[in-house]
């Protein structure tokens, strides 16, 4: 349920509220490529700047109209473990089949490696469906260790984790200290061939939203032994993938889904979206990944 | 309005539930210091733990216990650019009398100068109350530039900017580049008397919740040129301002207020309280100030 | 001449002298083993502790104790062009077959991509020996960006990169951008299995001082499509590799020699020795790995 | 001898060589100001780019050529204790009366607290001269803390510390936790006045190559307890000492000196000449100060 690629979707909004009719366009579209699964509201998603109650709405709505075939992984990570836990509670009531939790990470110097086991086994405790741990440095500031991994990997509700560091050796770390039942997938595309060949599941990866028949065939490629052709595909798509994460972030991954026949439109601000030099250059990546 | 020594009070609580009645003994001891006011969630109040209901309650109920004649601000911000509108809104409301607005730091790299220059004046074209800029890069991972609070400075609804990353030279240049009624606070005690010497109006200290006459005191000796005793005072209290700050947290803030006299209580979770060796460390720093 | 696994062999001292005797020991060793080369002088050599006159001795005696058939690189980065220029030329008359340049880095913020681009081109343009790129963030706070390495990999004289940074989309770029016929190779054992299965052409290891077989293991075993092998090993050698890079330095590596026959010795100082309680934990290591 | 303000004076070059006839201009210059001394081969004098007998050479001809009652500080900080110890002989031979070390720091990871420790206590029992720490993280990514620097004002060879870093709290906590006698310089003209209120004794200041008696004005009026006029300066000298240390290094400090004077010239490579737009910039602030 957890292996293979997952599009961490984008959450449309027009002038500022959720467009439900374009969201049902995309999860139509996402659904019909070979993707595994869906995350609605990881960062992708603007989480931070979505409500409590949209988010609900949102997990609902994407459970209903995306493939029951498919996986709806929910964002559910909170600062507090008290909102965690509720958050991941109405996710599971409204239909999402797992949650991906972010590290805490506000008071930084406090989030040493006692609290993060502490609050990831609480909300584990709680959650009534499978919690992944959501590793994501570039963005909290925070790194899950391979000790804590280790750890927390041995709760029966932890199932997995989300690396968006991209530290492969780590990644090698958590692959190494973990049972073979433990998912671990890489958090980006740039980085998804290694991780695989370590031994990662799958991926959760912005490029997916993207170009997910892509992704999807590094991964066949890399499970039937066929290592350059796989090499070949991964190399390719490093550039664009720069482009709608690192680079542009959601508004360039916005401007990108516009291009390509998908619903993207405006990030809800402060995020301002991009202009049109950065828009010629992300269409010039997909032209030479033959996207468009 | 804006200056002199504030405390950014921690939020009392018990068995996780906001204790009103603490809080009231809490503010009444405050309310007999030197302070010029008190800011109502901002990190010290564990914000980012606390529901949107519960801040509204919370500014009400801090702006009818604490005299009337010392300043009530807010801390309001947060990651998107219209649920810091209308907690802003809310606040003002409720009796704040200023709103100090963090920077939103989720999608740091999206955050670049023309995001944050569009959000802050956002929230200021919209807030019925005064903004004051929050600079707190410990905590964010972002740094607000001088150029940046130049242009700012110049909204007549942003009157000032809260330091906390204690960088003495772009203090300086704050104070170069801003009018003289645009009031720059220091952060943290721990470089009161510098900022001050520079020109800087007061500050925003954690320690000013446990030690308000001293850090009152050091702002005094500085405007009266009375700088041996000052800086005598300065260096006697960076000991215990690192342990309420950077060393412990909110969770060493709260331990300590438990020894003054004050209630300090639990953190929410998944902060950890902090243990006897802690507790031990602090005691003697207070000790050491006669504070105990 | 470049492919394939080299020891970045530790420079031996008795009372801080050079000890050629035990060098001549320990380079007979591995001459014994499946190691392709050596780098005399590169970190772990000490180089920056070892005198310019000390540098050329060095490299003549490793290179006439060392098997012809074998490749000797000298490490001869200095912080100068001029400097480099002069030591490359000696390193090249001492029988060098290559030289490894490390960024100079002392001067961080004047050492942009035109000043690096410049210094390895001038050094490149004077060296009489095949150069390497030698990319070392974690020691010089300096990254080697793949654009300068598109560049640079362009210069008939510039024939490979060390990359020690271990950021494997940056490795991974580096082949997209470069000729098949440019070296890149892994800059520590932790992540040599993902770097060749991405295309590079070995690696330049710490850890194949001690376990050199093992590390040519992993590369016959990736050229031969036996990937689960290779992963096994790969994931069974990080803990070691660690001890003997990050965590304890150089100091932990000499002290490693000396458990496994080799001669280790102390490091010239600053650098301290390790305690006995760093040497159980690296002796346990080796014995996970049936070294000792 | 150790107080008041210092200029760590550049090195000339005329085609790469050092350019005695000039060095000796300057040096007359520098010694009718109101400078207490000069440092010869700090990071300004481009030391990691002079080698050993070039620097014995300077520090003669710098001691033979400038006013006698003025200090000359030799900057003799290698990364081994005995290239450090031997440098630091050769200096105190040829007249230096006090030496500059650098923290080693390549091997950032070994240089703990205990290491530093050790290297400043063998350089200084061995020192004929009094030894000042020199405290750089911008360029070393290292950092003397101040329970290090309390215990290092015990030895009696250890006269003070050149701090770089400008965090005014450590400075403070420098000034703090050791004797009266033990001389804390700011190493930056940017936090000069916070420095020198919260004690510092005089500076070691670029800026104070280019405006050497607006920098001793500052040390005077704050002795004088003139705070508003030495405030107005300080904050006016921020913009220009950031062109010639952050911004524009050391190309940009000698592109400065041709400007006012004195013979600035090239650095030695991989170091790039500014440009005319950057030139451009340096003149304006020059002008601002009305230096030209």
């Amino acid at each position: 349920m957890l292996r293979g690629i997952f599009a961490p979707i984008p959450t449309p909004f027009i002038d500022e509220e959720i467009a439900y009719g374009k969201l049902e366009e995309n999860l139509a579209k996402w659904g019909a490529t070979g993707l595994s699964g869906i995350v609605v509201l990881g960062s992708n998603g603007e989480q931070p700047y979505v409500d409590e109650d949209e988010k609900v709405e949102l997990w609902a709505f994407a459970r209903k109209h995306f493939p029951e075939d498919k996986t709806v992984i929910a964002g559910t990570g909170c600062e507090s473990t008290r909102a965690t836990v509720r958050l991941t509670k109405k996710a599971a009531d409204a239909g999402a089949q797992a949650a991906l939790i972010l590290t805490p990470h506000y008071f930084k110097a406090s989030m040493n490696e006692a609290a993060l086991e502490r609050f990831y086994t609480d909300v584990a405790d709680e959650s009534p469906i499978p919690v992944l741990l959501y590793n994501m440095p570039g963005n909290t500031g925070l790194n899950i260790t391979p000790p804590l991994v280790k750890k927390l990997a041995q709760h029966p509700n932890i199932k997995g984790i989300k690396d968006s560091g991209g530290n492969i050796v780590q990644i090698s770390e958590f692959l190494r200290d973990t049972p073979d039942d433990f998912v671990v997938v890489a958090g980006s595309a740039s980085f998804l061939m290694p991780a695989l060949v370590m031994g990662a599941r799958g991926g959760i990866l912005a490029s997916a939203n993207v170009i997910p028949d892509l992704c999807v065939r590094i991964s066949e490629l890399v499970s039937q032994g066929k290592y350059d052709e796989a090499r070949s595909i991964q190399k390719s798509i490093i550039h664009l993938n720069r482009l709608v994460t690192a680079r542009y972030g959601v508004a360039g991954l916005k401007a990108t889904l516009d291009m390509i026949g998908y619903f993207g439109g405006m990030p809800r601000r402060p995020i301002l979206p991009i202009g049109d030099n950065e828009k010629a250059e992300i269409r010039a990546a997909l032209e030479e990944l033959k996207v468009v």
